[in-house]
C-alpha cells in the first residue's frame, strides 16, 4: 500500500511535480531476492511460543477474564528486570549521575557514589560523547584488574579488553572476523546450546559442528565425543574453526570443572580452535565452582609453554546476568587472549565502523566489576542486595528442582550455575501423534499446552538442540513466587494423564 | 606470549593437572586465516591521521611543552559533547530518573520532566530490561507520530519503525537482510561519501557503484549520471540493489532539492533499487529546507500510484547529531517504507538475534521526537538551550566558510546542512611529489602537517572519495571558538608558500 497523504500544507508547490519519466515500475523485493542466511536463520528464545505469549497478554489487557489466568508468566527469557528484581542501587545512583552530572550538588548521594561517578565523567567526558572504539581506557583498565584478581593474579593487558554492546555483540565480532564466508568453516557448539549461536553461524554461512553434553552427567562434556568429531569434521572437508563453551551452561545451568575445561583448551590447542569461552553466567553459582577459562589456560601454559602457548581465547562477559541483571542497558566485555596483534587490529577495527559501544552501557561494566568496598560508604548496602539476589535465585533454583524431581515423567538435573533448568519431559507416541497433528513438535505441542493453560511461557528443547527423540524445555527460575511452580505441576499432571498411553 | 601467572593460592591442586596429551600445537592465526573482507574493509574517520592525533596527545599529556600547541582539536569527527557542547537539560534529567525512579520522590525536577519519565518507566518497566526486539512500542508511536507531523500528514506505521543502536546499526541491518553475499550485488554510493557504507559493503562483498555529487553545484546529484551508472552497471553483470543518499550530505553539508529527490526516487522505481536515506542531519539545516525522502515519495505515490507503489525506502535518523549530539547514547531509528511484511519480518528476526537496542537510546529517541510543547514546564528552557545550538552551529559553519572563501588555494562550497566542510585544497605537482616521497597521498600529507603544526585533525578527502587528481578535506565546524580556524588559515598560507611551484 503506498503511504496516504492526509493532508497537503503545501498542494500549490505539488503540481510543478506532476511530469514524471516514462517507465515500468519494477516489483519489490521478495524473500527470494534477500539475503537467504537470514532467511535461514531460526531464534527459538524469541520464537513461535513467546510471541503466542505476547499474543495472549493483549487478549487478556483487552479482556482480562479470556483466559483461564492472570497474567503471562516470563519463563523463557533471563530478563530479570521485566520479573520486578531490582538493580542494584549502587549502579543506578552512578548512572544517574552520569545522566544529570548537576546531581553532584546535591546531597542525595553517599560520597563513594559520587567519587565513582566523578572518576567516570573524566574518563568519559559525557556520555553523549563518542569513546574510543574498543571502550574507555580507564574501563578497560578497572576490567583487567577484575579479571587478574578473579584469576588469582594471572596478567590481563587493558589492550586486550574490548568493550561491546551485551555479549551478542561480542560473539558476532569473533564470527564476522575468524569466519570466512565459506561453508567449509566449521563451528563447534554445545547442544544444548543458547540458539543465538546457531543463528549467528547461519548469517556467517559456517557450519556447526554439534558436540553433545552428557544429561546424565549433569550436562558435563565429553572430550572424546569431541576429539571425534573434530576428526570426522575434518573427513567431510569442514576446516573445524571455533570452538564455544557455554560455562556456567544456558540452557542447562551445569558448571564445568576445572578437568573439563584442561581437556577442552587440550583439544583446541591440538587443532588450533579459537576458544568463544560464554562465561556471562559466571556469578551464577550454586553448586561447585567457578573456573575461568582463562585461568586454566594459564595453568597449562605455565606447566607446558611450548603445546599451550599458541592457544586463542576469547572471553566474554555482560552486564545482563549475575546479579546486576541489567539486560536493557547493553554493557559487556571481551577479553581476547593469545592473539596476534595483526588479528587484533581487526577487531578494532570493527569496532571502530560501529563507532563505539554504548557509554553508559561501558560504565556500567565499570561498576560491576569494580563495586563498592568494605570501608566504603555503600558497601553494607550493596552487598545485601547483592546477596539478597544471590539467595533468592538459589532458593529458587532449589524449589523448582524439588518440584520437579517429585513429578513423574520429568527428569531435571540438578543445577549448578546460570538461570535455567533444562528438564526432560518423556512424551509418548500418543502426545507425538497429537503433536504432529497441530503441525507442532512434541515439545512444542507441551509448551503451549502450558502457555495456553497457565500462562506460563517456556522455550522448547528442540531450539536449542537435544538428542533426537528426547524432549525438554528450558525454563528460568526468575519468576517471583513459587506459585507459578505449583501450577506448572498440576499442569503437568494433568497433561501426563489425559495423553496416558491406553 | 603466554599469559603469566603472578601468583598461585592453588598450587597444590594444580600438581594433579601435570598430565597432558601428547600432541603437535598447531600454529595461531594469521592475518590470511581470517574474513578477508574485515582485512580490506577501511574507515578513514578513525583512520591514520586520528590514530596520528592520539599519538600527539598523549605527548601532551606526558610533556605539555613538546610540540608547537597545546591541544588537540578533534574535527574530525562530529563528536559535540566531546567538544564541550552541553546536553539538552530536558533528555538528561529524564534519563536520571530513568536510572534512579528513585528521583521522583524529590523536588529536583519540573512536573513534565517527571510525567515524561514517568511514562517511559510505565512503558519500558525499567531501562535494565530487555525490550522488544523492535523497540518499545510506546517510543515507536511516538517516533510515527514525529514522522508524520514533520511530513504533513504523510501516514507513518509504528509497525514499520524499527529502534536501534545508532543509525549505523540500522545500515548494517538493511545490507545484511538486502544483500546476498555475491559480488554481484551493486550499491550506489555518493561520492563523497560517509565511509561507513565502503566499510559495511566491504564487509558484506558487495560492489560499490559510487556516483559523483557535483561539486560545482553546491554538492548536488546528477539523475543521467546515476541514470548511466545503473545501466552501466548492468552491463557488466552488477545487480544494483540499494541506492544510499545522505541528505544533508556528510562530509558534503549540502541539502537535496525536492526536485533532486524526486529524480531519485523515479531511478529508484525504474530500476527495483531500495532506498537507504541517511536523513540523521534533518535537524541541521542552515540554508535551503529539509524534504524527507517519505515525503517526497508520499507526493509522487498519490499523483502516480501506479508507477511508485513499489518504491522501498529505510530513512534513518539518530540521537547522535542534530542539537542532540548524544553520540555515545547510541539512540537511532529506522522506518521501512513499502517492504513486504515477509521482508519486515527478516528485520526483526536480526533484531531479536540482538536482543533489543539498549533502552536508555531508546528513551532519548523519544525525547528527541517529543520534545517539551509549548505551555509544558520546561518549554522555554529546552528552546533557548536548542536555539543556542543551533545558532552557534550556523554563525561557525558561515565563519569557517568565509574564512576559506577568502584564501588561495581552497574552493569551498557555502555550507547548507549537517556538521562539515568539505572544502577543496589546491594542491600542485610540488606537493604530490613530497607526499609521495613520504607514502603518503597529497591529502593526507596536508591533513598531516596540519595536525604537527596546529593541533588542528581533520580527515583526508581520499577517505570519503573524490574526483580523481582533486583533493579535499572534512572537517567539521563543531571546535569552540574561532581561534583555531585562524590558525588553519595561516598554516594554508605558510604550507601554500612553501610549497609554491618555482
Amino acid at each position: 500500500m503506498p503511504a496516504r497523504v492526509i493532508t497537503h500544507t503545501k498542494s500549490k508547490t505539488l503540481k510543478q511535480f506532476t511530469q514524471v519519466r516514462d517507465f515500468t515500475p519494477a516489483p519489490k523485493v521478495t524473500l527470494k531476492d534477500v539475503n537467504q542466511h537470514v532467511v535461514a536463520a531460526q531464534y527459538a528464545v524469541r520464537g513461535l511460543i513467546p510471541m503466542k505469549a505476547e499474543e495472549l497478554r493483549e487478549k487478556l489487557t483487552s479482556d482480562p477474564d479470556s483466559l483461564p489466568f492472570e497474567s503471562i508468566i516470563n519463563a523463557n527469557i533471563g530478563n530479570p528486570q521485566q520479573l520486578q528484581q531490582p538493580p542494584l542501587s549502587f549502579y543506578r545512583e552512578v548512572l544517574s549521575i552520569l545522566q544529570n552530572p548537576k546531581l553532584l550538588e546535591t546531597d542525595l548521594y553517599a560520597n563513594d557514589v559520587k567519587e565513582r561517578a566523578q572518576k567516570l565523567l573524566n574518563a568519559a567526558q559525557s556520555v553523549g560523547a563518542y569513546s574510543h572504539s574498543q571502550g574507555i581506557a580507564y574501563v578497560r583498565h578497572s576490567v583487567a584488574h577484575f579479571i587478574q584478581k578473579r584469576d588469582n593474579g594471572v596478567f590481563a593487558d587493558p589492550s586486550n579488553i574490548f568493550l561491546t554492546t551485551g555479549a551478542s555483540d561480542a560473539v558476532k565480532a569473533v564470527l564476522e572476523v575468524l569466519l570466512t564466508g565459506e561453508k567449509d568453516n566449521g563451528v563447534l557448539i554445545p547442544i544444548p546450546q543458547y540458539p543465538l549461536y546457531t543463528a549467528a553461524l547461519a548469517l556467517k554461512n559456517a557450519t556447526p559442528i554439534p558436540y553433545y553434553l552428557k544429561e546424565e552427567q549433569q550436562w558435563s562434556t565429553d572430550i572424546e565425543h569431541i576429539d571425534e568429531l573434530v576428526k570426522s569434521a575434518k573427513s567431510f572437508g569442514i576446516t573445524p574453526k571455533i570452538l564455544v563453551v557455554i560455562n556456567p551452561g544456558n540452557p542447562t545451568g551445569a558448571v564445568l570443572t576445572r578437568e573439563a575445561i584442561r581437556e577442552i583448551i587440550e583439544v583446541a590447542a591440538q587443532n588450533g580452535l579459537v576458544i568463544i569461552a560464554d562465561e556471562v553466567y559466571q556469578e551464577n553459582i550454586f553448586d561447585g565452582e567457578f573456573f575461568s577459562f582463562k585461568s586454566v589456560l594459564a595453568e597449562l601454559q605455565n606447566e607446558h609453554a611450548e603445546k599451550f602457548e599458541n592457544v586463542q581465547l576469547a572471553s566474554l562477559h555482560s552486564t545482563s546476568k549475575g546479579v546486576s541483571g541489567e539486560c536493557g542497558q547493553r554493557g559487556g566485555y571481551m577479553e581476547l587472549v593469545g592473539f596476534n596483534s595483526e588479528i587484533k587490529q581487526l577487531f578494532l577495527k570493527l569496532a571502530s565502523i560501529s563507532l563505539c559501544p554504548v557509554v553508559t552501557g561501558q560504565a556500567l561494566v565499570e561498576l560491576m566489576v569494580n563495586p563498592p568496598k568494605e570501608g566504603d560508604e555503600s558497601y553494607e548496602r550493596d552487598q545485601a542486595e547483592r546477596k539478597a539476589i544471590h539467595d533468592s535465585y538459589k532458593s529458587k533454583a532449589e524449589a523448582m528442582y524439588e518440584a520437579f524431581s517429585e513429578l513423574e515423567n520429568i527428569e531435571v538435573q540438578k543445577p549448578q550455575g546460570a538461570m535455567y533448568l533444562f528438564p526432560r519431559i518423556i512424551l509418548n507416541d500418543v502426545v507425538k501423534e497429537v503433536a504432529e497433528s497441530h503441525g507442532l513438535k512434541p515439545d512444542e505441542f507441551y509448551c503451549l499446552r502450558l502457555l495456553e493453560e497457565t500462562g506460563i511461557c517456556v522455550v522448547p528443547g528442540s531450539g536449542f538442540g537435544q538428542v533426537e527423540g528426547t524432549f525438554h524445555v528450558r525454563t528460568t527460575f526468575l519468576p517471583p513466587g513459587e506459585e507459578w511452580i505449583k501450577h506448572w505441576a498440576t499442569f503437568h499432571k494433568e497433561f501426563m494423564h489425559k495423553y496416558a498411553e491406553i
